[in-house]
């Protein structure tokens, strides 16, 4: 797989645009993310499902929708809504667009090969006269969307079929791919997963792979570690608190298979100016507590961040926990992170999670992170004892807030609000 | 919870004599712990089920044996096997002695009450009126052992009869209690569960709670750490190389619930002169390598070690291999243990461990465990990449091999014979 | 299996005494069902469970309770309670007034043996040492009973055992044996009650033998129809609308396997004054309509019947029911009997069941019956086509209302009041 | 529903011609049939699957194959196989020559809409544009065949396709309409199953409805009852013993829901000259032991009777077998038929089934026919007991071997052989 420094950072069209995002809105947001977001570490710049469809609305599929795609039943953007595709240069001045802004760009994909690609029977590039209908699976379908058939690894020229489209994809000059309709559909799709993945280590591009939708399947970790960068542990995350609590135990339990390219991920940040395909006022539904609760918990378990709103519109708030300094630090350091505890302490719902601290040169480490969450309850002191953590705290070691900056003390109990937590960070001598 | 420095060792008597160790065995080896296992950190000396059955002869339970029993139920050593328990003395004799030597002694007890207790109706201790019938649970039952009957929590007078029972063992000076038909029987025994520990940890001595059988139920960890030090994460394991192969994967699901005080439990060591009751020339099947695996495998992920053979037996392989300075500081020393990956290379199947070294002094951490085992396939030489672990190794960091202390560089790759493992420290600058 | 006429009918004292019956109610039912109900079928007069008990009160059993039992462990009457028990003497001059009074004999027993018998160790009769801990099986116990342990069919002594038991009841004259936890418990106690049913064929004395409690397990109908005459095919049955409505479907299911001399038992009738051990006042809960529709549904299926209440308060339409000249030939002549459709008609449900009627003689078919019951909705006139029974009624073939011997046409659609049946017979030339 | 006298009888292409089925067979196989099989009471001639596909060979089916059809989306005749259907006259011409030889035509059909009709957008007849897409399920595929998609029932235009394709088969003069991917499918396609029936039952024309595949779900009996006139009861039954084996069970549990018009479905009989487009010498692997097992238990249960082979090539044994006069005259006048037991007598397995014989004349019943079969072990002599069917045998009743005609005793016992059958008729006084 490729070797990552860091798990993936950037933006996502879907949680604003569904699958009917614009060429312009696309650039829109990457110049933002070049002016604002960049130096924090952000640099993916992805556009979800169905850019080859030209009748997209919103988060909706059109059921058997005509699809663009060339001659080989490859998919192409589709012009209307992304003009500079034109004339069949695909994705490629926009990628360059990007690109220029010291950026990098990422392509959704379903699994298999288009239903139309079948019907006309596309032959595929690169055989001797293998057509669509020689490979397609018969009976593997996506439940929610109606594009593709699944590809059977077994059939001659299955492999040549995703040859050709990572071929295109390279040559657009695109560095993620987010494949959907996979992740979960383990282990009974596992041999097309591998035969993709292959496909894409050798299309002599860099790319990012990024599998969906979840939950990812937990006894199949070591198989998303060898195909994959990320994966989806979970079904689509929304701005709800009752999806936010879900994940603490989902991220417990996947927490141990973080590496260095590989990274459990807990899908989209929905914050700021979401849902814009159905109301240009829009906003997220998470209090900032609860956005500071997810934060805390995508960095110190190193998941993806990739951002889910309409990222011009902005506010200080949003720009700002989405590039705090310590909450970076922990997502690019936090090493060995898992759950300490998860308990009642009166009225409270106290869990707790630390991670140790890399140094920057990666030849040890300096310091050792302590999230504690409020994750049901109202607003407590909480009591957080270093010795649960197996550490001992001297004077001349410091204790601060990530977030802030503030130096505190455990003696005192921490106040957390409601469905917030808090983040430190205990450097060591 | 009572908290504790490490996890927990020591020698058990189940796999050499079952439900038959004597008084004169059971000192036998705690004499040889003190001379030769105690600098290591071995301290517990525990007699496993059934001292109060005079009949027991190996590892079968006679059903619906006569067992000793004082007036209110509560189990007494039968003096046939243990003669300083004669006259109501119970333990406190044999409990004296093995303090007299510097270690720690320790039961085991089954849930509930016995059944003969229930036959006779005897008072509960410390109640007024309140006898066996009163607080036995009906349908609740051990299905391998005839001992007992559950406690039911929500009848009067439960609490006091466990109460009773801790105030006798707390009065012999008992240090461990092994408590059995409890660990698996979550979550339908979870309220027995929290009522004995409750009553435990109020007896006025402090007692390491070890909770078996397993195979524990991962969702219920929170409930183990709350009420056990230590919890069995697998059923009986014994010296068959199927149940060290899979070890692997409990080990790896339950890494994460590791901390001070609360340990999966990968169950006692069957390592040189087991099933004495049996044959006297009995010796484990494990082969050296196993042996070795094994114990790399407990020490990185820190379970507690509980001796399970006959000690005054060891040959000398055994016995360093116990007392192996390496293993021991990993198994002190080991922070945030974890499975790296486990993939098959070539013919073999290689599983990676690595953990943290934490300084003694709990303020840092000063190196990082590796450990590499060959699970499946020959003999060979395995490539372990630092990046794996996220880690860059400088010219000034030394990489030893924990057992026998050579330096060694991962360049090369490491020779891991079949069936084996090897444990490496990387010093941190 | 013991040949019989048609499916047992009796008293069972159960739904109106629960555990608590005592001889003079047993006499006084007895006597009762001679002078009212013996000519209309009825003959078994069955006392339920813990007749061993003296402390039994209600439908509640006591715990551990100590139970009256002989040198070999074998359940005695409490004479408490059954004074003509004293002195050792059983149940015999019980069944001797029983049988006076031209009737027969049962008794409720669970399976296995006696707690008590494995506490005192009692010698089983009729071995040469074996005693009751070496057959009782260590972890088979009903989940709602203490009394006994199940026997291991694996150990020597475990049908001595029974054969003593059955002995013993046969030199009492008993002619009826209701057996408990065993009919729900297969496969897993399987071959206990092959042998219990294999120790009771062999006994010397005819006795009916009747498995409880249910429900039993569809696919294992051939063990049942091998080992016992009768078998639950439901958990206990009680004056409530949801049971009656809930016994079409497993009467459906059933109905195939009966035959000569075994019989689907769809549990007690309770009618009349059930409940007498809570209040002397208690009535049953079901209306009319309902007790036609049970009474209708158990006979056209052939299930035993076995009344439940105090049967010396009978009112005159229970005694009317339960003797009803129609009910009663159906009950005996009904053959093939099954379901013919269930279905909705405007507001109603309507189920339909048929059965041809044996000549007395068994030499062939002299008629068709037809019960058509209203089971959801309100009164109505119900459609019942013969050609849906694959029948032609000529104008010389008569049909009758099996209750009130009316003829009637089924041209004009059938009136059946809500929760309601009725059953005709079609007359062949 | 379609009132039918009998289950249906016929033959259909399948078992011998798979998916490539030509009009010159279908057309000597109806002649066979009315020159031998008419008066034994057969009459439908079925042609099976992909009589729409140009390019079927044999039983495998080409994925996504195009498909003949009309501009509605309604499949047709390919031509090249079925030459009269030549400009767009379908099987009409077909259907007339088999209804000049005294018979009936039949045709398969796949549940939904074809995928080539989505494809291309076809409108649906009789809408005001409601075309092919605005119907189409998304994820309702059949798992083993591409032809077509599911219908989604809660779209507008859905009943119109069905109404559509019903009128289209009714004017070619189809008497008998064999739908696949729908039996076993429920519950979740039963709204598709009531909405096809529906369509079918209104389309002026008396279609017999079979369901296929099965096995079908016992538990929705009644709506197999509402909506087909036959339904799969297993999966593609052949030339196997372990197959017919298995039916055993299958026929005893849908036993009692056969009625008029709705019959259980055993699948058709691969008896003969079966597997021809594989190998024209290829003959089925049924014993003749084991075709007349297969007979008794399809006549006695009354399952329709579909042949399976190529009739032009029947040897004596097959068509004697078919037409043998017992046979027909059970499978016409069976009733309330049932498995009385099964068990194991000695080295042999015996089952037993029972059915009463109807009157002609629809009046009463006139005998009863008693099956017994060998089903395990070998040749065997078996003792059948009338008390067992609660009958009585009078000397002046008769009993005859149905197959020969032959009066036979059960006095002696009956020869049966190895997975063989005999079955008897006891005709009343």
């Amino acid at each position: 797989m490729l070797r990552l420094d860091r798990a993936p950072m950037g933006w996502n069209s879907w949680d604003c645009y569904g699958a009917a995002v614009t060429e312009d809105t696309v650039r829109a947001n990457a110049k933002y993310m070049a002016d604002h977001l960049k130096d924090a570490g952000y640099e993916y710049v992805v556009v979800d499902i169905q850019w080859y469809e030209p009748g997209s609305e919103n988060n909706e599929y059109h059921p058997f929708a005509d699809l663009c795609m060339d001659e080989y039943g490859r998919l192409l953007p589709a012009p209307n809504r992304f003009p500079s595709a034109e004339g069949g240069k695909g994705f490629k001045p926009l990628a360059d667009y990007v690109h220029s802004l010291g950026l990098k760009f990422g392509i959704h994909i379903m699994r298999g090969i288009p239903r139309g690609a079948v019907s006309r029977n596309t032959p595929v590039l690169g055989t001797d006269g293998i057509c669509a209908r020689d490979i397609a699976k018969t009976a593997s379908i996506c439940v929610w969307n109606t594009d593709n058939y699944g590809v059977d690894p077994t059939k001659k020229g299955a492999r040549a079929y995703y040859d050709s489209i990572f071929a295109l994809y390279a040559s657009w000059g695109v560095d993620f791919i987010k494949c959907d309709d996979i992740c979960r559909e383990l282990p009974h799709e596992e041999e097309e997963l591998v035969m993709l993945s292959e496909a894409l280590m050798n299309c002599g591009r860099d790319m990012v792979l990024s599998l969906s939708p979840g939950p990812a399947i937990i006894d199949k970790s070591e198989v998303y570690k060898k195909t994959g960068n990320m994966w989806r542990i979970t079904d689509d995350f929304w701005d709800d608190w009752k999806l936010l609590y879900a994940m603490f135990e989902r991220a417990e339990k996947w927490s141990i298979h973080t590496g260095p390219g590989h990274y459990p991920d807990a899908d989209m940040l929905p914050v700021g100016a979401i849902r814009q395909v159905y109301d240009k006022d829009a906003w997220t539904a998470f209090t900032e507590n609860e956005q500071i609760t997810m934060m805390l918990l995508w960095c110190v378990l190193r998941s993806p961040l990739m951002i889910g709103g309409e990222m011009t519109k902005n506010d200080d708030f949003t720009l700002d926990l989405l590039t705090n300094k310590g909450l970076m630090d922990m997502h690019k350091l936090s090493r060995h992170a898992h759950q300490v505890y998860r308990r009642h302490e009166g009225d409270n719902e106290i869990i707790l999670w630390t991670a140790v601290r890399a140094d920057e040169d990666g030849c040890g480490y300096n310091g050792q992170y302590v999230v504690v969450f409020n994750a049901d309850g109202e607003d407590a002191k909480i009591k957080v004892d270093p010795a649960e953590l197996e550490l001992t705290i001297t004077p001349d070691m410091k204790v601060t807030d990530i977030m802030t900056g503030d130096e505190i003390s455990f003696d005192d109990g921490i106040a957390v609000a409601k469905h917030c937590g808090r983040g430190f960070l205990i450097t060591f001598r």
